[in-house]
């Protein structure tokens, strides 16, 4: 039932063609992914636009949520919380998420975000998840 | 110092040519902004992404608040909290924001996103801008 | 199967004898709370706390709910975000929180909180609760 | 200028009597706070009352910015966001706090509760508090 990280890659290319992102890993209730950003995720200032950043975490959750629960298409967000708190410099953009509860009806978690190769973290996301019901 | 929503509108292009907003009003501790959706906005089942949700949301707050104070290009979020409740469906995309507080450093309020010609908000969105200092 | 201000008040004190709270008004996707405060409400500096804001809330939201759907004395907060945004004075402390989605799951709304006399809002409080399935 | 545990324990009962917690650790941009449960913090049901988490999360944030800048007795909460996603069970409760930044005017952090003896969390919390300048 669960997925290793290149199945899921493929599956998210399948159902979805816009989606940007490398699966680093995906596993043990967390997901790693990562992304390049151009100019086209940029806003006045040069940095990363705040929607990029809110992106990736929502993906990384997913990813993390579909790595447990395997393939889930109708798993869709119903709360995101963010706090952004460094300015993202352009470059390569990380989401480390982890699953916090995984329960029959809701997935928990969140995501820090980090800019090309710096160690503190950007921005904190706090995901809900809404789950459609599995079968036993 | 205030702004007209035709001149933030002039303005916003100019500094930001991928504005894609139509600014329906702006003032009085407020901002209507509206936006076309396409495929380019859609996720899999047909949907207004959320990362297209949130952006609205945000670029209406950020409307409201140069509606008060003026040029103030470097008013950065702090922090994004979203409820996502139903789903939203393609067309016009509506933001209503109002400020809750508009202080010297923070600036608080709330959008409610509409999709087109529905009576009930799609989403709820909480925001916070932090706005560096003015002159008196 | 909708319930008055009054009967809900009762009920209140009923299942939950420390309930500290008067109903104003309680209707239409709607309810406004009120409650004295006293020092064990005050923190160092003589504010208001910030839990006892948020319990208010949290309660307000409550009786909101159950003034729709009846006695559904399982539903639980899920999801709570709360954004202080003035210092709030002692005294009385008003409530007013409105539902923005009922569905069968999960009601969600917002709560702006008031301080004795005072027009401008001391915090803001978006509230998600989860609803345990209800018979037709 | 950072403070030890005992030091913030002290402190904090001099300029806050009702300050009911014990601090288990402090510092390294981290703080651990524990406090027992009594039928003061339960709500109808059994659980403990979302409040006295909010409370304990509030406080292991605060306790946690302490350690790391000294006395600021007028740091304040200005964003909370609290995702309830366990039963939490009365007896002993605990907070891990963790900083993720913090800079000249913001404090960013989340805290992650759990009840007795229990290894997974039942809440998580992300708080971000606003600092006072401080001298060089």
């Amino acid at each position: 039932m669960t997925m290793t990280a290149n199945e899921l890659q493929q599956y998210l290319q399948e159902i979805f063609p816009q989606f940007g992102y490398r699966i680093v890993s995906a596993g043990d209730n967390a997901a790693v992914l990562e992304q390049g950003t151009d100019t086209s995720h940029l806003r006045p200032g040069g940095t990363v636009s705040g929607p990029t950043l809110m992106a990736i975490a929502d993906a990384a959750m997913y990813i993390a949520i579909l790595a447990q629960i395997g393939k889930v298409a109708l798993a869709v967000t119903t709360n995101l919380n963010i706090n952004f708190y460094r300015k993202p410099t352009p470059g390569k953009l990380r989401a480390e998420a982890r699953i916090l509860k995984l329960g029959q009806r809701l997935a928990v978690g969140d995501v820090l975000l980090f800019c090309d190769g710096e160690k503190e973290s950007v921005a904190h996301v706090a995901i809900t998840y809404s789950i459609p019901p599995r079968q036993a």
